[in-house]
C-alpha cells in the first residue's frame, strides 16, 4: 500500500461479489441439486449452466461483509471494505457501488486469474433465497491487499465466515486480526452459513478464541457449538465477549457480559427477499457498538437495518438507513 | 437469417439497453444539466463521468420495446424482440434476461463497434426517473438484423420512438414496417419521450400515416400534434386507427373507431420507480388487443401491468403478470 488511507471505525473483510437475483419458483433450487435457503459453491462451468436455467434477473453488488460495510455507511458510520475483484465489468460495478455507498475501498483489482465473483440467487415466492456462488477473484485476497494500518486504527475489524478455511486468504485474515488486536480494536466474525460452519468447522474453531464479537443465526451457532440453542449460547459466550444470534421474524438474542437479552424483530411492511438480512443486522449492531449504544439499542438499530433490506430485491440498502433510524428515534 | 424462427404474435423493435438504476436526491439531475423526468443522450466519456457521480445502483435489463416484449411474455403472450447488443458482459446480461423472460431474441451481437447500450437512471424520492442513455451498439440495428418473415407473420409489430430519426436503423425500421403490413399485421409506434418527439418531429411525422396503433403520454401526444390534449386526440385519431394516451395516476384515454374512452389507473400499493410504466402499459394493451379484448379491457390489463412495474426498482416485471391478471379477473 502506497499512500496512507483515511482511518475508519470499522473494516470489513470478505468476498467481493456481484449478486444476480432472480425471482424463482419454489422448486428451482431442488431441480439443480440445491437445498432451499443454503449457499453452494460452484465453478465457472456450473455457473454458466445455472445462469441458463435462471429466470430474468437483477444485478446488485453483494458479498456479505461488503453489504455490512454499505449498511454502516448508510447509517452514517465510517467503514472500509477489503476484498478482491478482477479488472472487468462486474468488478467495475462492484467498485462503483461500494465507493458510491461511502465505503472506503482501495484494494487493487486483479488483472490476471479468474473473473469477479458472482452469486446467483434464486428468490422464492416466500422471500427465501438460495445461493450458488462462484467466488472467482474474491477468494484471492492476499496479505499484501490488507492495509494493516487501517486495521490497527479501526475500532472493529469484521470478517465474514466465508473467508475462513480457504487457503489463499488465510494470511490476509491473520494479518488483519493481528493488526486489529495490536491497535486495541475488537475482532468480529460472522458465521455466514450453517453449511459453511460444518464444512470449515476446524478452521472456524481455531479462530474462535480470538473473536471478540460473534454473529450468527440460530442454525449457524448451534452447528458451531454442536449443541442446542441454550447450549450454544453458553459455550460461545465462554469464548467470545459478545455473542449475537439472529432468529429471523423471531428477533435476536444478545449475550454480553453474562447477561442475555432478547430483542423483537423490526416490523417489515412487505418481505420480498431476505438476502442480506444478516449482513445488515450486523451493520446496525456495529454502528451502535462503536457509538457506545447499549446492547438492546444496538439490536434495535440492527433490526431496523435488516427490515429495510428484506423489503426489496438485493442485499444493500436502497434508502438512507440514517434517515430511517432517525425517524424511528433510534439514534442518540 | 438462416434457420426459420418460431412465429410470434408481437414483434417489438428498439434499443437493447441495460439500465443502471440509482435512488438519487431530487437535485442530482439538475446538477448534471438534466431536467428531471426526461431522457438525455450522452456519449461514452459523459457516461463515465455521470456514473462516477451516481449513487449505489442496481443493474436491470431495460430498453423500452424490450420491456414491452418482456411484459407481453409475462402475461402469456408470444413476443420477439429485435435490437442490438455487443458481445460483452452487459450484452450477455441483456440476452439472458430477455430470453429467460420467454421472449424470442435471435439478433446476433455485434463483435466490433461500441459496447452494449446502457441507461443511467436517477430515481428521485417521488419515484420519478431521469435518464441518461448511452445507446452504444443499440443504435446499430441494420436491415439484415430484421427477420422479415417473423414481422410478416406477426399480428403487431411495435416500434419504440427512440429508433426513429437515427440514420443506422432507418432501413431496419422500413423493412419491419413493410413486412408487417405485407402480412396484414398492424404497425404500432410508441412516442417514447416528449424531448425525442420534438427532436425528431419530421421523421416521426413521416412515419405516422403508416402507424395503425399509436401510444404516447400526454406530453408526447401534445408535442407530436402541436396542440392541446383534445386537439391532439382528434388530429392523431385522424391519422391512426387507434390512439392510446397514458396519463400516469390519472389513468388513460383510448380513441378507437371514433369513440373515446377513459380508464382509471390501477391502484398501486407503493410507488418506487416509474421506469417502464409506459412500456408495461403497452404490453398489457397489446396482449388484450391480439386476444380480441375490448379497448376498455385492454386498458385495464395495461394499467395492471404498469402498476406492477412501478412497485420496484427496474423496468421489467418481477412477478408473473399472468397470475396477477388472473387474480384480478382481467383475463378471458
Amino acid at each position: 500500500m502506497d499512500a496512507p488511507h483515511r482511518p475508519v471505525d470499522v473494516v470489513t473483510i470478505g468476498h467481493a461479489i456481484v449478486d444476480v437475483l432472480a425471482p424463482s419458483p419454489d422448486d428451482l433450487p431442488a431441480a439443480y441439486g440445491m437445498d432451499k435457503g443454503t449457499m453452494t459453491l460452484i465453478d465457472e462451468a456450473r455457473a454458466a449452466e445455472l445462469y441458463e436455467a435462471l429466470g430474468p434477473a437483477v444485478e446488485s453488488s453483494g458479498g456479505s461483509a461488503a453489504n455490512t460495510a454499505a449498511g454502516l455507511a448508510s447509517l452514517g458510520g465510517s467503514a472500509a471494505f477489503m476484498g478482491k475483484v478482477h479488472d472487468d465489468k462486474l468488478g467495475e460495478i462492484f467498485t462503483h457501488d461500494i465507493r458510491a455507498a461511502g465505503v472506503a475501498y482501495d484494494v487493487a483489482p486483479a488483472t490476471v486469474g479468474p473473473a469477479t465473483g458472482m452469486c446467483m440467487i434464486m428468490v422464492s415466492p416466500d422471500a427465501e433465497r438460495t445461493m450458488a456462488t462462484h467466488l472467482g477473484a474474491g477468494a484471492l485476497l492476499y496479505a499484501e491487499d490488507v492495509d494493516a494500518e487501517r486495521c490497527r486504527q479501526a475500532k472493529v475489524v469484521y470478517l465474514e465466515g466465508y473467508m475462513v478455511g480457504l487457503d489463499a486468504p488465510a494470511a490476509a485474515v491473520a494479518k488483519a486480526v493481528q493488526s486489529c488486536h495490536l491497535g486495541g480494536g475488537r475482532f468480529a466474525l460472522s458465521l455466514s452459513d450453517p453449511y459453511w460452519v460444518n464444512l470449515k468447522a476446524a478452521a472456524l474453531d481455531a479462530l474462535l478464541d480470538g473473536v471478540d464479537i460473534l454473529f450468527g443465526n440460530e442454525d449457524e451457532v448451534t452447528a458451531m457449538a454442536g449443541a442446542d440453542l441454550d447450549g450454544a449460547l453458553s459455550e460461545l459466550a465462554r469464548r467470545c465477549d459478545l455473542v449475537v444470534v439472529t432468529r429471523g421474524a423471531k428477533g435476536s438474542i444478545v449475550v454480553a457480559e453474562g447477561t442475555t437479552i432478547e430483542v423483537d424483530a423490526h416490523p417489515a411492511d412487505h418481505v420480498i427477499d431476505t438476502t442480506g438480512a444478516g449482513d445488515l443486522y450486523a451493520a446496525g449492531f456495529l454502528y451502535g457498538l462503536i457509538n457506545d449504544y447499549k446492547p438492546s439499542e444496538c439490536a434495535e438499530l440492527a433490526s431496523l437495518a435488516a427490515a429495510e433490506v428484506i423489503g426489496h430485491l438485493g442485499a444493500r440498502p436502497q434508502t438512507s438507513l440514517r434517515a430511517a433510524a432517525a425517524t424511528a428515534g433510534l439514534l442518540h
